[in-house]
């Protein structure tokens, strides 16, 4: 351990006894500020005393190091320090070193060129190469080395340091960029340090329990190590690269013609085919671990590509190239004034990012989407299906042409990346979580991207009183049978109070049961039908289970789903067409059904091609969302030197022109 | 000071002891646990040695005061206690009390019904009480009484402890819902002190500098005071009850009529112009206060409700609800199969925030568009407009009618409260910022509610080799003088190098400049005209400024737009068509002209009625936004009892159907 603050104690205390011993008259005099070396001498033993209270309390033994930066030139001096070291290590007694400042000549406790050290930093750095220390661990006042000025809100915390691409910016650039004074000497010496070979962290000490952080390997503080320059593919850097690569081949997808875009398509379709049986060996290999891995069988079958697969999404692809090019589309094309006609028009969002689990044939899916829209895309598949992605992204990749470049896509293979992808708000525009409500919730959570998608789907269906029975159990069956583990389940079951006791109802019930649905109740269905109070009313279940409450009328069915549902699927099922205006009118959810098994809420049922997700965000897009969840507009002038001129001269027409 | 410790460093101390007083025979029988009494009895010394220790290096003397409950029990001592505690801290000396646990015959540590403290928290209430406080500090190990279990993504930090509120969670709750065990303990003491009269705050003891903070008022814990449910329309449960409030009011709202709607709009204008006076006097009252704390002329100016605006303001209102309702109109409608029609709706998004900057008008023009849009809305301006806000916002509420609550609309009147609002994404939907970039960029670094806005307005617009040069000197100019500090002003002008000596350029020049236009040149530009390096080709002005720039071409120009613009409006002057339609396609902005000013992207002059703001977001809405990026859609759907069943049974049509 190398400690500073001897100076600090002894002044405090140097100034007490100068208090004491002075007299009045004294006291009136212009004070002399203490000697730095007397304050040194006086605080060190005051430094000691505090050391060895507190890992007295650890019952750990500390000892006293004072060294001078003369004493480095002496190779004695250096042989008998590793040996004085190693024996009070071996004792378990920690070695608490310091410059001797009382005895040392230099002046200025600042960088000397013919110093061999010159602060702690700098010692702590020589000591650690001559002890040949595993780690170095530098503590700060702030978390680690930031990008600008600690505190503003565009620094960042670099994670990595990278001597190639950090090293200017701290040598050259303005000093108030690598934040307050102390942190330019500890850069300094960790840059020595960690490329003589001792790995270093710079990290917060006011951070509780940041060292035990650091040797567990936790993310936090600067890292310094000579290796860092081969790690520029991974860490913050590495994201970073490959979401701007991914930016810049996206733009120039977008300036190809859409004649070009559909033939790297067309390419891509033959290149799956053509690798199909290279393409099924790794699938193989993927779930051949999965299943030594015993993983449920559920992840399995949708881990596996089985026969036909790779034909059928060959032709899915080939379709979507024939589809009608949705970008540069005019949406909207209005004369503003005489000679002015401005259109607003459909253009690709930039930089997607995907996460996905188990299922390797949403890769295919999501990048042929991303090709056809003219966006940049990442991949992040589960590590179950790593085999399976990485040749399917080698294959896809491989058939996009090099005035274009391969990095269009990129592939993300490890889960610690994902934090530094949901950083890149400026060149990431959306992402896309496809997965567990986990995933789902953990994504929103940690970052400022937009997120397309939805955590929970709780979708209800209300059996009002005027329904026809018959059909009621229909819906529900198929609202909670077809397929228990997708978001458009049927998760509660409204039934209006005047169906109790009631013939069809009682059917509904036992059909319900007798399909093996678990049945929970809200707080007046549990004692009617008596069953188990469900735990929660806002729940998902996810599988041959559902909630019933009953409620009193239409309007209490509607403020149970405003205030235990997720705004994603919610239906009626009536005869009364007031009833069921009343319920498409002000059930605020991303769909709204009448009559229909909620099931239908899918991208391919509604006619939307390829399905991106179903969004229950306000924001964008909302409900199933298919291509044009992926476009944002872009409005284009054009004028022959219009000005404005505070409105002087122009007459506005605002005409709509066909488009 | 009230402390613990005292049994965990005795522990430690006596294990050691034990240890060393074992012969290996000891060691192999059963350990028994070492008595807490012993234990207290030796830790405490030690404790205090530290306090004492850490406590010199500041030059302040601590004391050790060990009381138990009996003692309490004698009012003599209660007397005596204080006299002491007061001789000590007149001294400025530290008392540091413990609870004597090794003279105290009370077994276990947990609360006793019998006793007048039964742990530190609760002997830290009752002495703050004996020693009349001004404040209690708690030090946690987690931040503060969280609303579930602290590190959970919902739980989150109670600012102020509400006892109306937050009582039941707390004592009936799970226990799991107030986090940690000892924080129940906390929450007693602390409830139980503050409403004896001393305020409490429950806060780490593991952040730095947290008692500092506390006590210099900071927002940080939880604040306990006795008066803490009167300031229930303030901090986090007013900022929350508003935005439900809001909600609530904008769902009935949206359940009335479009000609309700229409009418209450119509009443909100006649209201305006019978207030007349009275909404005058208290601008005036604003502009006086103004003059007065000297405020910059151009706020003055915007803050001002110039004679004839009220009127104007209630024609505009008058012409908006004359327009077509924007809500629940059909987007698309599709026959999904025979019978099934799906329908794309517009409808509200739901609950706005708006953060406005001194012009009161921008009040009246949002609550009408979010009254015409079927929104709720939040509203915070500026304090320099405090009253004309206030008088506005009581006669616009005053003309909503009680079915569906003045709530509809909420003025929040103090600062703090923008930080609870920022937080609450599960009620609010959309941000709207209008004012300085920094405002801007404050609230979206802040929030995860989406943010319509744009922070920078860094427009281009580039001279092409072919632009016509006469056309070009007047589009510059307008892009620049017209409004310099609008976010639609030009902030670089980028000229192909082709262009450099010649006479057209350098009239243009010599135009900006006699024009009053400040000139910075980038690298290039700074040498050719000899101007001033600027700082960054990333800047915005706002002001009569620019920064100038020589590229080779076409595409060093689109480079220099999408590496130092802010996606905004970027311009190219140019006859030639096909550099014109490269530039039209390539450039990735909000809005891109060809040959017309900059200042033409505007909601207004783009023909979209109100403008609510200006996006560069990708997502939602981009470039000058109506009332349309107030909307979302809703998916309708209409059967007659169809299900899906695996899609066995149904034919999709996918038809397009007329709207």
């Amino acid at each position: 351990m190398v400690t500073s603050g001897a100076v600090g104690v002894g002044r405090q205390r140097l100034r007490y006894r100068k208090l004491v011993n002075s007299s009045f008259a004294d006291l009136q005099k212009p004070q002399v500020e203490l000697d730095g070396k007397a304050c040194a001498s006086v605080g060190q033993s005051g430094l000691m005393a505090l050391y060895d209270t507190l890992f007295s309390q650890l019952d750990v033994t500390s000892s006293q190091l004072l060294v001078t930066d003369s004493d480095f030139k002496d190779p004695d001096f250096r042989m008998q320090l590793s040996q004085t070291v190693n024996t009070l290590l071996a004792l378990r007694v920690i070695p608490v070193f310091n410059e001797n400042d009382a005895i040392s000549t230099r002046k200025a406790p600042y960088e000397d060129s013919f110093g061999i050290f010159w602060d702690n930093d700098s010692l702590a750095a020589l000591l650690a190469l001559e002890l040949k220390a595993d780690l170095l661990v530098l503590l700060s006042d702030v978390e680690g080395l930031y990008s600008g000025p600690p505190g503003e809100p565009h620094s960042k915390l670099i994670h990595t340091y990278v001597k190639e691409r950090h090293q200017s910016e701290i040598t050259f650039g303005d000093k108030s960029r690598v934040g307050r004074g102390g942190m330019t000497a500890k850069v300094k010496a960790a840059v020595y340090a960690a490329y003589a070979g001792i790995p270093v962290v710079i990290t917060s000490g006011f951070t509780t329990d940041s060292i035990t952080k650091v040797l567990k390997g936790e993310r936090v503080g600067t890292l310094f190590h000579q290796d860092a320059s081969k790690w520029m593919l991974l860490g913050e850097d590495g994201a970073h690269n490959m979401a701007v690569s991914a930016r810049e081949c996206s733009r120039r997808l977008q300036t190809v013609s859409s004649e070009a875009r559909k033939k790297i398509l067309l390419d891509i379709a033959d290149a799956l085919e053509a690798n199909e049986e290279l393409i099924r060996t790794e699938n193989e290999a993927d779930v051949a671990a999965a299943q030594q891995a015993e993983y449920e069988k559920s992840l399995i079958s949708r881990l596996t590509l089985k026969p036909g697969k790779i034909s059928s999404l060959a032709n899915s692809i080939r379709i979507l190239a024939d589809m009608e090019d949705p970008i540069y589309r005019v949406l909207k094309r209005t004369e503003l004034a005489e000679g002015i006609i401005l259109e607003k028009t459909s253009c690709p969002l930039g930089v997607l990012l995907i996460v996905f689990e188990s299922r390797p044939d949403a890769l295919v899916q999501i990048a042929s989407l991303a090709i056809r829209s003219g966006n940049g895309l990442l991949l992040k598949g589960g590590k179950e299906a790593m085999r399976s992605n990485a040749i399917l992204h080698k294959v896809i990749t491989g058939a996009i042409p090099d005035f274009i470049g391969q990095k269009l896509i990129g592939l993300v293979t490890s889960r610690d990346e994902i934090p530094d992808l949901l950083k890149l708000d400026d060149v990431i525009d959306l992402v896309i979580p496809r997965g567990s409500n986990k995933l789902v919730d953990q994504i929103k959570e940690s970052t400022k991207i937009p997120v397309l998608g939805h955590a929970d789907g709780i979708c209800h269906v209300y059996v009002d009183k005027s329904a026809d029975m018959e059909m009621a159990k229909h819906i529900v069956l198929d609202a909670k049978i077809d397929y228990p583990a997708a978001c458009n389940a049927m998760e509660t079951l409204l039934i209006h109070k005047d169906l109790l006791k009631t013939e069809g109802l009682n059917d509904l019930i036992v059909e319900l049961k007798s399909e093996g649905v678990a049945l929970f109740g809200g707080p007046r269905a549990s004692l009617e039908f008596d069953i188990p109070e469900a735990p929660l009313l806002h729940h998902e279940y996810n599988s041959m289970a559902c909630t019933v409450e009953v409620v009193d009328d239409i309007h209490a069915a509607i403020d149970h789903i405003h205030h235990h549902g997720s705004a994603h699927t919610d239906c009626i099922i009536a005869k009364d067409l007031e009833a069921a205006e009343i319920f498409l009118h002000q059930v605020d959810s991303a769909a709204v059904f009448y009559n229909a098994s909620t099931r239908f809420c899918d991208g391919a049922r509604f006619g939307l091609g390829a399905e991106v997700g179903i969004s229950t965000s306000r924001i964008h897009a909302r409900g199933p969302v298919g291509v044009e969840g992926l476009l944002t507009t872009r409005w284009i002038l054009k004028g022959n030197g219009q000005i404005v001129d505070g409105d002087k001269g122009v007459v506005y027409t605002h005409r709509n022109l066909p488009v």
